[in-house]
């Protein structure tokens, strides 16, 4: 069947409110702490789709729809060939309460401007751009088992 | 690092003349049989976006520029959870000199019309709602080890 790599299929999903220029954030203090866009892991026998869906109401409490798919972050690791890819939404068709937090961490809305400058360790201010900007699709960046965040990121 | 699936990262492109109506297809006769767009495997190092382009000039000869990004074909096997996926892109920037063909297949331009009315077994005709239909980003398919044309596609 030709070349396999052994990946991860994840999500990110910017729910925002356009005349706010607000988006939701979790604040994560369990795993990848600090500022970040709601998402999760891929399951088996599930879209990719429709995982955002579930992960977006599983962390906010939010019913989204209508969600716009951004294009994709494409994590590889240059030691065993592994990737980590995240596919990334955005919404701003979402009903119901938008939860306090959940063990993850405090969610909130956020300036989406204080998202692009945060100086969280976690990337995120690099992955508005695959949000934001309709002519870039693939946000690239390699990185070895012994350091994940030393290495650049390529936007296409 | 959570759930893995051992996943094929391939991608397809349209090389369409607009006034024309017509995409460059290969007639393939070595492996999935019948009219295809472009595309094949991403090398290990690879971005999505540059295996695009390095496969359009592979099997086509012609230089594409300015991809946009459509979406994905997402297969997930549901006997051992491999995955399956296509990174589908378009482009009407081309410029050099079109192959008749290679050891795939001969190469040619194909009315648009003609490839959503194909009936080869090769499932292009219910690809093409991602790459022209901006509402839809994810056309997801179950198969089996047995039989992985006899399942039906979910578009979201």
């Amino acid at each position: 069947m030709g070349r396999t790599f052994v990946t991860e299929h994840t999500n990110m999903i910017m729910i925002y409110n356009k005349e706010e220029n607000k988006a939701v954030v979790i604040n994560r203090k369990l795993s990848w702490c600090g500022i970040s866009f709601p998402g999760g892991h891929v399951e088996p026998g599930e879209s990719f789709y429709d995982a955002a869906v579930r992960e977006a109401k599983e962390e906010t409490g939010l019913t989204v729809r209508n969600l716009e798919f951004c294009g994709v972050i494409h994590w590889h690791n240059i030691d065993n060939n592994d990737k980590y890819i995240v596919y990334l939404y955005k919404t701003s068709d979402y009903e119901g309460e938008l939860t306090d937090g959940t063990e993850e961490g405090d969610v909130f809305f956020m300036d989406i401007d204080d998202i692009k400058n945060t100086k969280e360790n976690n990337r995120i201010a690099e992955y508005i751009p695959v949000f934001l900007d309709g002519g870039i699709s693939e946000a690239y960046g390699k990185y070895t088992n012994d350091d994940d965040t030393g290495f650049d990121i390529l936007y296409f």
